[in-house]
Formats: C-alpha cells, sequence, structure tokens
C-alpha cells in the first residue's frame, strides 16, 4: 500500500466547493446526517450536508452554528423544492392501516396532520439558509422559484441540483447551477425526478453518468451505488468530477439513522430494496418491510406527497425508539453489503486510498 | 494519443478465453448477432457471440462453419435454458390485439403457433454446439441440466452464465461455471434473472458488480449501460475481469439489427427504454414504442414465455420487412446516446483506445 501523497483525487469540483477530496456524503434527510456525521465528513476532507428538508428554519440555524464549532470548513444544506400541492385526499384509508400500527406500537391513533405550505416553508428554510451563509446549497424533487436562486447565487453561493435524465440535467444548468448530482436508480432515499414520469427516470449509474458528462458542461457528481473506492474510480472513470455517498455514511458510527435502520441495512443484500411511495408519498428506495410490502399492496392508501410523510411520522418516530424495523422508512440503496460500520472519518480515508489502490491496479492492466 | 502497446488491458478473462481484449460482443438473439458481427468482433480481439436461442441445430452448424471461415479465433453460443413449460393459455386476446397489427401491416391474420418442447429444442441445440466444438457455451434465463453442463465441460468447453444479483451469481459458480456475466438493470435485450422475482433483480451494474466480485472467486464480466472506454474502465474499477456490450454493438455496420431497429437506437435517448413482456412473455428491455405500450396497458393479453415469442414473430419479420419501428423488439440498453454507426472492428479499436485514455486520466487525478 502506497503512502497517499497530499492533493491525491484532485477534481475541479474540490476548488468548486473547497474541499479536499471529491467525496459528498449525501444530505439523507429526517436524521441520518447529524452534525456529527456533517462535522466528521468535513474534517475528513470530504464535503458534509445536511439533508434539511424536514427541520425548522430555528433547526436549520442550530445545525449550522453547531457545525462550525466543530469544523471550519465548507458544508452543504439541501433542501426539496415545493411542489405543486396535492388537491384535497380523503384520509381515511390511510389512517386505517395506520392505527392497526400504531396499535402494535402501543402509540396513540393517527391522526390527520395539518400540511404546511411547502412554499412558505420552503422560503423560510431559504432565509435561514442565507442568513447563516451556509457555503453550498443543494436541491431535489424540482427545480426551485427562479427569485430563490437568484438570491442563493448573489449571495455567493454554490449551487448543486438533482437529475435523474439527461434532460433534468440540461434543464439545472440552464437555470444556472454550479454542478449537478447525477442520480442513478441505484441511489437510496427519495428519487429526484421531476421532468419525466419516475418509472422513466430509473436509469442506473453506469449508463446515467456518461451521457450527463456529454450533456453538460459544468461538474457532475454521481450517485447510486457507489460505496467503496472501487465505485469511486469507477464514477471517475466515466467523466464525473465527484461522488455522493448516502447509504456508505448511513452505516458510520456518528450516523444519525437508528438502530434499527443501521442494523437493516447491515444485514441486507443487492436484492433487498425497492422504490416505494409508502412512508412520503414519493418513490424513494429502502430495504423492503412489512409496512412498505402492506402500502404497496393497497396503493389507493397512499397519501400524496408531502401528507403521506406527515401522516407516517409518528409511527416511524415511535418505531424507531422500539428498535422495530418493520414500521420504518429504511432508505437504504442498491449496494448494502459494501456497508461499513466505522467512524466517519476512518470511512473517507479508507475510500480515498481504495479509489488510489483500484487505480493503480487499472494502470497495471495496460 | 499514445500508441497502444501489445498486451494492454490483460485480465484473466482473456486467457480463460484466449482473446486479446477482455471485451465481449453480447449474444443478441434475433438477429444482430451475425456471423459478419460475430467475425468482425474475433478479429478485432474481441469475444463474438451468437445469441443462437431461436436458431435450429442445422443453423447453428452454418453460422459456426461460416464464422470458422472468417475467422481462427474464438467465439461464444449463447442460449435461453429451458424454463418450466406454460400451462395451457387461452391465446384469444393476444391474437385479437395481433390481427390489428397484422391488418395494418397488410399480412396474413395471427395464429396460434405449435410450441416445441424447450428442453428438446435446447439439448438439439446443445448437441450442435457440442459437434461444432464451440469454444465458448453461455446461457441465461435459468441453470442449464446438470447432465448439459456436464457434457459441455467433458468436452472442454468454457461456460458462462448470467447472474443478476449476488445469489444466482453464488449459485452459478456453485454448478461450475467458468465465468460470470453480471447483468446490471441498465442492459438492454432479456433479463437474466432465475431466482428472485424479477422486479426485485433489477439492480445497477454499479452496485451489483463489485458486490458478485467480493462473493465469487471465478471472472466476472460486467453488462448494463457499457458503451464506450469510460464505461470499461469503470467495470475494470469495480474489479470486473470484462465486459459484455451489447447496444454499442448493435449500431455498428455489421449487426444484423434491422435498420429501422438501428435507426430507433441512433435517435434514443436514456429514458427511452422500458423492460417489457410484451414481445417474447419474458422481460427484456427495449426502446418504448406503440405495440410494447399497448400491450402493457392491458397485461392479460400477453401471453407466457415462449408463446409470446411466437405469436408476435410474424408481426416482428412483417414490421422488418417495412421499415416500422412501432411493432418492432427494439432491444436497447440505458445508454443509446453513446451508441455508433462504425464498422464493429473500428469499435473495438475506439473501445480499446479510450479504456487506455480514461485510464491515464485517472492516473493523473492522483
Amino acid at each position: 500500500m502506497r503512502e497517499l501523497p497530499d492533493g491525491t483525487l484532485k477534481t475541479r469540483l474540490c476548488d468548486l466547493f473547497g474541499i479536499e477530496y471529491p467525496i459528498v456524503q449525501a444530505p439523507m434527510a429526517g436524521g441520518p446526517a447529524s452534525v456529527d456525521l456533517v462535522a466528521a465528513a468535513c474534517n475528513a476532507g470530504a464535503l458534509g450536508s445536511f439533508g434539511a428538508a424536514y427541520m425548522t428554519p430555528q433547526q436549520i440555524r442550530d445545525a449550522c452554528a453547531a457545525t462550525r464549532e466543530r469544523t471550519d470548513r465548507p458544508f452543504a444544506v439541501n433542501l426539496f423544492s415545493p411542489l405543486p400541492e396535492p388537491g384535497a385526499y380523503d384520509t381515511s384509508s390511510t389512517l386505517a392501516r395506520l392505527r392497526v400500527y400504531h396499535e402494535e406500537l402501543g402509540v396513540a391513533p393517527p391522526s390527520t396532520p395539518s400540511s404546511p405550505s411547502q412554499s412558505e416553508q420552503f422560503e423560510s428554510q431559504i432565509e435561514a439558509i442565507l442568513e447563516c451563509r451556509v457555503p453550498i446549497f443543494s436541491f431535489t424533487f424540482a427545480i426551485p422559484p427562479a427569485s430563490a436562486i437568484e438570491r442563493l447565487k448573489s449571495a455567493g453561493m454554490t449551487i448543486v441540483g438533482t437529475a435523474t435524465t439527461i434532460g433534468e440535467a440540461i434543464a439545472l444548468q440552464d437555470v444556472g447551477v454550479d454542478a449537478i448530482c447525477a442520480q442513478g436508480s441505484e441511489a437510496g432515499g427519495h428519487r429526484g425526478t421531476f421532468a419525466p414520469p419516475f418509472e422513466r427516470a430509473m436509469i442506473g449509474t453506469m449508463a446515467l453518468v456518461p451521457q450527463i458528462v456529454d450533456a453538460v458542461r459544468i461538474p457532475v457528481i454521481a450517485s447510486g451505488g457507489i460505496m467503496d473506492g472501487r465505485g469511486i474510480a469507477a464514477a471517475l472513470a466515466l467523466g464525473a468530477d465527484g461522488v455522493q455517498l448516502g447509504t456508505a455514511f448511513l452505516a458510520t458510527n456518528e450516523s444519525g439513522a437508528s438502530r434499527a435502520h443501521k442494523a437493516a441495512l447491515l444485514a441486507a443484500s443487492d436484492d433487498s430494496t425497492a422504490i416505494t411511495r409508502a412512508f412520503s408519498g414519493r418513490p424513494a428506495r429502502g430495504i423492503r418491510n412489512r409496512v412498505m410490502d402492506e402500502f404497496e399492496s393497497d396503493p389507493g392508501s397512499i397519501a400524496p406527497y408531502p401528507l403521506q410523510n406527515a401522516l407516517t411520522r409518528s409511527m416511524r418516530n415511535a418505531a424507531a425508539s422500539a428498535g422495530r424495523a418493520e414500521y420504518l422508512s429504511l432508505w437504504a440503496g442498491q449496494a448494502p453489503r459494501l456497508a461499513r460500520s466505522i467512524p466517519a472519518a476512518e470511512l473517507v480515508r479508507q475510500l480515498v486510498r481504495e479509489t488510489d489502490e483500484t487505480i493503480a491496479t487499472l494502470e497495471s492492466l495496460g
């Protein structure tokens, strides 16, 4: 094993973000991307990212402040762009199903929460992000309102959009983002698809990345199925300027994922996951479990996003506390066998070393 | 651009197959893998493969003889392993749908063909393969009967099985295959899935390959979404010992794909394909068109494999002659934008050069 020279793995993404290695710890809304994880990723030379979609403006402020106490390196905050509000929806069949789960978990019966306006929520989150002078802003689900993009850019922030097709990547470049996260079908968590129907945008990383690289001028960050240095070297070979890893960081010590989630991840295999709307109303990849299967067998009982997310929250919180994986959204990508239960800094070190070794092995084939 | 030294890109697959570069031209049953294509691929240093699933024993003998007149290099023959025969099926709704298409194409009304036994057909194809002393035998759809594997091995043939999950790869290694083709979800044409339900085995190449590499000892050939040297370098980085490319060879001059198929491929984009049972009764990836959409909107009208394949054959043959893409099985992977309409030998040369250049670029990142 040769010593890593300083400056290994430099790409233009390192300059754009001001980071050491072109490795992004994926946002992972809903808990996994804790301050501990983000700070550890940043201090190890990667870009830590908060999945702030479900965070209040105050929570965003607190997270930024806490992070800055732990690191002076840049970090990212990710939001879900507001989508058209769903029309009136009769939640009775959703509640009927949830009632059973709540009873089993021994918590109060479910009720229909009031849904805050996505646009208002987004605007207030953007305010917090501007106020905190977050270095890098990333988004998924749609192209945010032009006014938001303009304000973030005027404030000097670097902006990253998420694409699942060539067409989406071009649309993102056209609105002025600085980099594109190309999300392959392998990726865990929510699909970022916003242009074609979801099922048409399930393009594997191996096919998606080089086609997007050829279609845009700005840096491309590959995501989906990348878990180790082999995957990082592969993504760079495809023409990506960097990689974003979610599932790999999910299993680390600092990740805020529940114990039950981590245990399910470490027990999963390549064919353990599926795309489901069961937990949030929007397609996302997670480890199959009872609640996913039961909602999927009765799609009419799945409320639209973001209502389904609000409806299932109590169940998920109770299940996380009780360690009951069958009620949780067990977001994970398609390579769980490569997950490592180690400190995040050690993960980054291993990733960089493995990438270097992989490139050295490739050289030796010639 | 540096000169390619002799011996570039050597892996243990080159030794196993007796080939110059670890590149396999995918079998592509039903016409694309013509003698012209197979011979051109072999002479250029890759492994040419016949997709012989629909060929009679005599056609296999003729193809082998014609190939040997054009090259002295090893080549492969691929078969679909026999599956349990479908039970009795009422073809009336399938015929009703096909009648419309036949009328539009101006050909005689469809009828229900007699279905030969898959096992008998397979046995007679194996006889031809043994008789021709085919150097490399590959298969998909299932693990063939132990007796067939034994005879092929006793005859000294190299055997390659197709896996879409880790579990399938281990099962194939256990029955004694010499190499595994790991088929990612990006791949065009038929899915090789034989253990889990199809929809659970849609694992992207980026996730599938390293997990299979870690699970088996024998060489792994990556397939799915690989179209150029970037993809080849990526696959090798993931730990694969070689690559199998179908869609890339489909567009070459020597490919026997219909003009309409090639034109559709060159006009397609990343989100143009879908998985369908419309043409053969078994899930396969192709470019979406009218017949696919109409059958998929009425799944009850799709007969089981191999009956659906026999039922749609007249339509497909008539459509190919008439250049009518909307009635064809337009098999293609998820990276059609990277397809090149050039001679197959030139494709192989470009692939090797690009792979070398990609590896050189990776070195420069360190």
